[in-house]
């Protein structure tokens, strides 16, 4: 390569974090001080933000997926010539892993597997199940729904992804055989779907999405997962269909309420998978946002669209 | 379409089995008797195999992956005009689909999560792992380890596969950043992987593949699984690593002594996951039989390559 050499600053710690700084080498730039910049990457709160950027600085990396105390705080305005990127879309992977790690767990039985003391082939052999040739429904096509899709293809499940619109879902790794429909005709899925993995936003609407209607009309073989809020799912509802064997259970990393109290009968269902909202722990976050930044500083050096953007107008 | 029908028999059922003829009709061919089928379908054992075929017959699908009954009784000898085809890699995509789940519930942190009775997420943080951007040495690129390769590569994982060959390994949604060494130089990968899956052959040349010295030159963290047979693992080794925390768990379908009676300590130890030889259940064979018939049949219409072909002089 003989282009010319790219600085990037990492703020506003000193010395950066190990794991940043190798992104920014890896993908073949420099880290430079802020002064002789080109691109910025932050991993500190708004309100460290400098006033007054470098007139060399054209790109500005943020920390955060969400990032609406970044416009609170008045950064994206303050800096009109620059671009800013958040980190839409790094957290996403661990939780739509985890995300198949509990719905595999479910349909191949594992957690009664693990209460067993012998060798129970002949008992267990009629539940362990496939996701093979099953339709697993993916409420939310956000970023973990969209990381979600890839890891299921290769199993040979049927997805159908539900999103606002009803516009087919795309993306990396997503091949057309998947079927998109709109949050509207969600209604008509039930009893057709074998899974239903929930990852959507926590809104009044969605609120209570899964309840007592929606768990009578899926089979007593589905098992729903919840890695998105605790709201989108009915508690009580969900603890008399497992309860009841109406469905073949639930694997929640996420629960209503959370922290999901000591005694809650969630805790002892046998067909119940309750993790503390650890889809994601703190030093994923860290390497998945070492990654996003090695893929951004990559883009920046080849002048390619950035990952991420954020669009002063939209707010986000 | 303006072909003209195919036709295929079943035998030596009557009526054939549900699952088997719906595959021959979802394939686009018409369902017969044999005395005028282009095709057969048998899910019977060898013995009760027509001594003659109608001149007709051009193809057989036996319901066998290892074929070597059929060879013994002189099926393939009798019928030299005919192609047979086995259901090699037909029943492999459960197993690796189970090999998977384990995999991943280890890394996740599963069973110690199923033991919770509280919300112990500062506890469980620091445990909860990823795939991502970790390497994962299957030992065996049969059946087996070719399925579970395309179901690896979404989660981002490094993927190392041992063959006797060294040779790369291809195939349907294997990538050429796998990378093949040969069983030889298996040595030099224990430091180096973070996990292991064991999918290969039992032979003398493998018992014992994962043994004490291995045990000790893994990680930590680094989870084993093994869904092959149980005499590739020394199970006193294993114990002795699992008790120690020399690794971080293992994962078994297999084991040795297979059942693995009451009383063993893998049924105990909090880093062992126990299945008992269950990952391709009857059920599943069943289905997954089928879905090879449908594959092999559409082939067969479409005058394409048929899946499992045998070969008369090879002997499988």
């Amino acid at each position: 390569m003989n282009r010319p050499a790219v600085s990037i600053a990492i703020g506003p710690t000193d010395p950066p974090p190990t794991l940043v700084e190798k992104a920014v080498l890896e993908a073949g730039a420099v880290v430079s001080g802020l002064d002789e910049a080109q691109g910025l990457i932050w991993v500190g709160d708004p309100e460290e933000f400098p006033d007054e950027l470098p007139a060399r600085v054209e790109w500005v990396q943020l920390p955060a997926a969400g990032v609406e105390d970044w416009f609170t705080a008045g950064i994206i305005a303050r800096h009109p010539g620059v671009r800013f990127t958040s980190a839409a879309g790094a957290f996403a992977a661990s939780v739509a892993e985890h995300a198949l790690m509990l719905l595999l767990a479910g349909v191949r039985y594992l957690p009664e597997h693990l209460r067993a003391t012998d060798w129970r082939q002949q008992d267990f052999f009629p539940h362990v199940g496939t996701l093979r040739g099953k339709t697993v429904t993916i409420v939310g096509a956000g970023g973990i729904g969209r990381a979600l899709i890839p890891m299921l293809v290769p199993l040979g499940a049927h997805i159908i992804a539900v999103n606002r619109s009803g516009r087919p879902v795309t993306g990396p790794g997503i091949p057309s055989s998947v079927e998109t429909i709109s949050a509207d005709h969600l209604g008509r899925i039930w009893p057709h779907t074998d899974h239903v993995v929930v990852a959507a936003p926590a809104t009044p609407a969605t609120r209570h999405l899964v309840g007592a209607d929606e768990l009578a009309r899926l089979k007593p073989s589905s098992w729903i997962v919840n890695v998105a809020r605790g709201s989108l799912v009915d508690t009580d509802a969900l603890v008399v269909a497992l309860s009841s064997g109406a469905i073949g259970g639930a694997a929640l990393d996420v629960t209503d309420p959370e922290p999901l109290p000591a005694g809650h009968p969630l805790w002892k269902l046998p067909n119940a998978i309750v993790t503390p909202h650890d889809s994601n722990p703190p030093q994923l976050r860290f390497a998945a946002f070492a990654d996003h930044v090695e893929a951004n500083v990559k883009r920046f050096l080849d002048g390619a669209e950035l990952l991420a953007p954020i669009d002063p107008a939209r707010g986000y």
